[in-house]
């Protein structure tokens, strides 16, 4: 193969190297009206009063309120229709959108939004979801709109009625109770993550406009630009192909620009004013827009002394904030992953997805995986620790196999984890038992310790993606694809398979962006799919343009079609390289004259989901495997951590472009970094107080580790294009329980269960095992509430 | 059928008559340049030095010369490479671009034309054919490239080298030396028609960019997106997916905006300057741009006194100007044709293609058949007189019919003449001979006089057209097509062919603008070819989508494919229409869930084309045929002529939508009586003199005709959608001589044989007659100049 497995350059390099790519805050058009957004300053209040006229009468603004929504539709969201476009009677969260100005300037617009009278009703709020279930709680949704589902299969999932839970998915083989009761070692546990932001480089950024024939052409910075199009389109009750969603390249999304985010208000403000608005956040206003759901974990594992685990049962509670965005999806994924990569006969796993007052929760690279692999990884070395044993044989031991049955019911195939663990403890140097023990460090106060972890996650499914590639008179090609290029390298990726598939020279193959006038159905650009779902329609369309090629050559050269092969645009007899024809000659030879065009298209859709009764069927297409490994050096004195030595290893079924797998595994290995050591949203009496860069710690250069491996493992996937599986967010799930895991290990087997490991958190464990004694036997408790906390559970 | 034959409204409607529509000058890219072309005072030229250095130093201009051609091939041209993107050597026509600035405004660019020198060595310039072709005259392409045939089948034409002629086109059958001579009666006429304009309300406009990737993008009025991305491709050496076309609303063509006008410079001056270049011409600059052909021909007829026509010879001498641009196959096709749709065993048929110092002619609605219908359909109603015969009879008599040999040896299929001069003879009142006769006016001094006339035209053949269609799951569609919307309504009608052949409603299909990167292939939005061309892969297209409709909905509601239909997007047993299945429902049963996308593509390509030996083949996919009507009224004492009355018919093998063929035809009508009348390009010493729509006499309401009638004749065709041949420029051909001949019958037979028709042409023609006493016997002399002139040629 001469086009897959190889560097091949980024297509987009020069392009944004020069400063020159475009992206959506870049377009202009003409008359266009810069729009800001009035939010609410309260994180629970019924909207008494709004009044907009002296802004309109002073500025000569348009505004948005709620008194602009006849006739649409004013509700959208993912899964359940429950966020308006502008707040109607109440105010969900402090940052919720209570009104929109449209104005020649940004600066006018910032100016009007001051001349807007507002009057709350502040109501009682509540700032996390076990406090949105306690007893007296405000209901935030309490007639929430019937479930609809629009595209995602949501069986499994049982949305609550007037109840802050909004949706709950449950799973369970063996019988817990009983398994737990019989094992030799019972762990409960109690795990915790915090809101985090994405930190896209890219604000959102939409503009939106109608064409007088009543089409609405919306820019937007989207990862699901044919979802927009269809949330739209149901909005304004408008057929899909009178709705035109654009995507130029894409700053950074990591699952924060999926589904509507500024889109329904642009496109209803651009409605009001006949004229393009368009609207760019703050970054301030990102921080309100999407964060990755907080979660609170309850994970009680039985072990046996022969190192068996026989029963896990997991109770992952997640905070979805205001509205339901693809929460409900999100505490699926982690539901179900809840219990980890391992053979255990008896598994209870229940995932909860709540509403409170904060910040709308959606998509985060690792889509709800990080919260539930955090605990699962982190007791693995703590049971591996009261064992006596070595955790990578324990992992080892327990670990899934090609062919085994997942909790789901999945049959597993293309399985390489093991060799993942096999590779990331050979390349973090891990040597058995001896490496859960502190190393000494050069710096006195200093000490050191590796740790590795590992993880399984599913991709979205079913899922559904279209290609249409189109073979012009000169060899050239273009794959109309609606994946959407954010940095993640499709562009490059995608030219690779369909070059490859048909026999052309890389560089004569260009991919479209996104418009879904032209370009085809995509589900999404995320769940690290695209090379999996995408590139198995585009090989599947290319592979029909190869076939009409081999026909038409077949005959200008008689010889059958299989005797024939394609290799940088000459069709050629095997063995007969003067026996040949270029791509022109054939169009000639098909065509008469050497014009016209040739189409290959398909669309893939996977197939599963899972029953609403027992939560089971099919989860997943193909599935995530990876492992991390970290070695960590603790400042004893002032509990700074430090990664000296990161490696991932993610088995990638077939990679297309390493160098790309290498940065992928390194974004999400840095970003997994700031997780597990900063990075955390804080609030103050529902109020966001650190939604700035300067205050928000996301890991610099400083803190990038001193050596980074990252590492493919093999094990090709049936349906993926020449075997490849997703491998984009693969890496990030391990990454922090490995470091958490070197940092116990530094310890002497002293465990944190909170993130991020904050210094103080850090000096607290410390102090609170030496006080305890505890830091020995491995069982310190970490500063977080919850029951049962503190290594084995029957204590 | 729901959608195919009403008069569906137009959907670029309510876009155009609200002033939105974006045509391609209303495009402003960021740091877009503004650029104007320096053009050659003299019609010959050579040049000798070229200094922009003042320019560039006092304006920091941009500047495009011929020193900054290196690393392409600066030579383009549809047939020929004979055209420089900016004069390299010499200049060849007052007009010719010698030098192009770009400037951050239009009026620093023009201010910059100022101050560049230029200095000329005048060379002898020939302003006709005729004085192209004389001993002594320079040669203005002596070193031609050789023919290069890019994609039309240029086969039959022969390309002249050391010569001012072009291209020859010759065809012949029979003997027409020995039928002529045999002939009871011998015409030998010459007709002329002058030089004149498009007309066009958008003026050319193009802007290109290049992006940080060497990807070419151009944003222009063109009507063949596809053959300037191969041009682009070429000059550049690029492959043509690295050359995006875009095309937005075209404000008009009618030919002029076919092949490359002034993408090469905006490609060539953008990549100098790195910044996006916008080039839009002044109304002056257009009439330099693109012309249609003058004309002079000589046609010689034989006709026996049972009316029976036996021998033709014409030579048809066509003026290109300065360029080849489509002159060649113009003048092929006019060549062809210029034997009239007539059964005339013997005919010689020859067209010549000359280079003259004049402004490039090219393609012009009617594409080089209006030229030798003037004389044929002239020439027949003076040999009528002279038969002293009914001239709609003698039509009559000789005319083609289904399954004659045209004289390229096509076998007529679809022909509807017949009918198309019953219609046209019946609309406009005719009652036999006593129609030749003038009819007397209300108004004294005035005369009235009604004529016919028919035509025949071929379509560019072979041609190639491709259409993708997709389907989107909610039952909206979208037609991928290059297809240009230049007022002639594709978006409309190709909608229509869409709709009907899925069964979906007509509002949920939407037609996209093309766009290279996007659509597919087509060769040209000119020839009329539009709806059956590309109606025909459209239909092809969506016959695909619909055959997977009835089999996933086959499977649905357990009956065979052939036993469903579809109608308003409602998939349905007949006759039981309670079995039925929406398309989301047919998505959700396909896929599994309400996503994703159907395809249909398919390229259509026209075979044919001629033998170069013979000039013989397959000339047409279809044949064009119309007749038109005229009442006219003379002012004897002015030699005004006005048309009370015009009808048109035309054979639309099936009509689409009735609305937009009358548009089509009143759109004939009108340019054909502004060139049957009143317009003229006036060149005084090879410069252009009447280069504004004040000087140049087009058309304006004050002439339209009292009274207008357009009809349509359906004759199928078993290639085109529904039946659907093309029609869009077949009216205009005959509208000319139907004047000529009213006048003449008002006139009691004086005969005026060179366009246009102007007052003191006429009034002369009057006295002349008055003079001679021919007036009465029908053979008055025109003021033309040629061979034989006359009426019968042996006198």
């Amino acid at each position: 193969m001469t086009s897959i497995g190889i560097d091949a350059p980024r297509v987009d390099g020069p392009a944004k190297v020069t400063g020159q790519a475009t992206y959506t805050a870049d377009i202009v058009l003409p008359g266009m009206l810069h729009a800001k957004v009035l939010r609410s300053t309260l994180p629970h209040a019924r909207l008494v009063r709004i009044d907009v006229s002296a802004a309109e009468r002073e500025l000569g603004v348009i505004t948005l309120t709620r008194d602009d929504l006849a006739g649409i539709d004013p509700y959208y969201g993912a899964v359940l229709k429950d966020q308006p476009v502008v707040a109607i009677d109440r105010v969900l969260f402090a940052g919720d959108v209570v009104a929109v100005v449209a104005a020649e300037s940004r600066d006018i617009a910032e100016e009007a939004l001051d001349l807007i009278e507002v009057e709350y009703e502040a109501l009682p709020s509540v700032g996390d979801p076990f406090a949105a279930q306690a007893p007296g709680a405000p209901i935030l949704h309490a007639e929430r709109n019937t479930p609809e589902v629009q595209f995602l299969d949501m069986k499994s999932v049982h949305f609550q009625a007037d109840s802050n839970v909004c949706s709950i998915y449950h799973v369970a083989q063996g019988d817990f109770e009983a398994g737990y009761a019989a094992a030799d070692h019972k762990f409960d546990d109690v795990y915790t993550v915090p809101t985090i932001q994405h930190g896209h480089m890219e604000p959102h950024a939409s503009t939106a406009y109608w064409e007088p024939g009543g089409k609405l052409v919306v820019h937007t910075a989207t990862q699901n630009p044919s979802v927009i199009r269809t949330q739209l389109a149901e909005m304004f009750s408008l057929p899909e192909s009178m709705v035109r969603v654009i995507v130029p390249y894409l700053g950074g999304g990591y699952g924060a620009k999926t589904y509507p985010k500024l889109e329904p208000i642009v496109a209803v403000l651009s409605r009001k004013a006949k004229r393009p608005v368009s609207l760019v956040l703050t970054r301030e206003e990102v921080f309100m827009t999407a964060v990755r759901h907080a979660a609170s974990v309850r994970i009680r594992t039985g072990i046996n002394n022969d190192g068996q685990i026989v029963a896990r049962k997991v109770e992952a509670t997640y905070d979805t904030g205001a509205y339901a965005d693809i929460g409900p999806r999100t505490c699926k994924n982690g539901g179900y992953a809840s219990g980890g990569p391992y053979r255990i006969e008896h598994q209870d796993l229940t995932s909860y997805c709540v509403y409170t007052n904060r910040p709308p929760s959606g998509a985060f690279r690792g889509f709800g995986v990080p919260q539930v692999c955090w605990p699962y990884e982190s007791q693995m070395d703590d049971m591996a620790r009261r064992l006596g044993v070595d955790p990578v044989a324990l992992r080892r031991q327990n670990l899934i196999h090609e062919g085994d049955t997942f909790v789901t019911g999945d049959k597993l195939i293309a399985i390489g984890l093991d060799k993942c663990l096999e590779e990331v403890a050979s390349a973090i140097g891990w040597k058995g038992i001896e490496s859960t023990r502190p190393m000494p460090s050069d710096k006195p106060g200093f000490v050191r310790g590796i740790g590795i972890a590992v993880m399984i996650k599913s991709t979205m499914t079913p899922s559904n993606s279209a290609a249409s590639v189109r073979l012009n008179s000169d060899g050239s090609a273009t794959l109309l694809t609606s994946s959407v290029e954010m940095g993640q390298g499709p562009h490059t990726a995608l030219a690779q398979i369909v070059a490859e598939t048909i026999g052309l020279p890389l560089n004569r193959v260009t991919i479209t962006f996104p418009d879904t006038d032209f370009t085809p159905y995509d589900q999404s650009t995320s769940s690290s799919r695209t090379i999996f779902s995408m590139g198995h329609a585009a090989q599947k369309a290319g592979l029909q343009i190869r076939d009409q090629l081999l026909e038409i050559a077949a005959k200008q050269l008689e010889a059958s079609p299989g005797d024939l092969q394609i290799e940088e645009g000459i069709i050629a007899v095997k063995g007969s390289p003067d026996r040949s024809l270029t791509i022109p000659q054939a169009f000639r030879a098909h065509f008469g004259t050497p014009v016209g065009s040739l189409f290959g298209a398909f669309d893939f859709q996977t197939t599963g989901g899972l029953r609403p009764e027992d939560g089971k069927g099919k989860a997943s297409a193909f599935w995530f495997l990876s492992a991390a490994g970290a070695e960590v050096e603790v400042d004893t004195r002032t509990g700074k951590i430090r990664v000296i030595k990161a490696v991932t290893v993610v088995d990638t079924g077939k990679t297309i472009n390493p160098r790309q797998c290498w940065l992928q595994n390194e974004g999400s290995m840095l970003t997994a970094l700031g997780s597990a050591l900063q990075e955390e949203m804080v609030f103050d009496n529902g109020q966001p107080v650190n939604s700035s860069f300067l205050d928000y710690l996301m890991p610099s250069m400083e803190d990038y580790p001193d050596e980074f491996q990252s590492m493919l493992v093999e094990t090709p996937h049936p349906e993926g294009p020449f075997g490849a599986k997703g491998m984009g967010e693969a890496a990030l799930g391990p990454v922090a329980p490995a470091i958490g895991n070197a940092v116990s290990n530094a310890l002497g087997g002293i465990r944190l269960r909170d993130l991020p490991l904050r210094p103080e958190r850090v000096l607290d464990a410390i102090d609170a095992a030496a006080a305890s004694g505890a830091a020995a036997s491995g069982a310190a408790a970490s500063g977080a509430a919850g029951a049962g906390n503190g290594g084995e559970a029957a204590r």
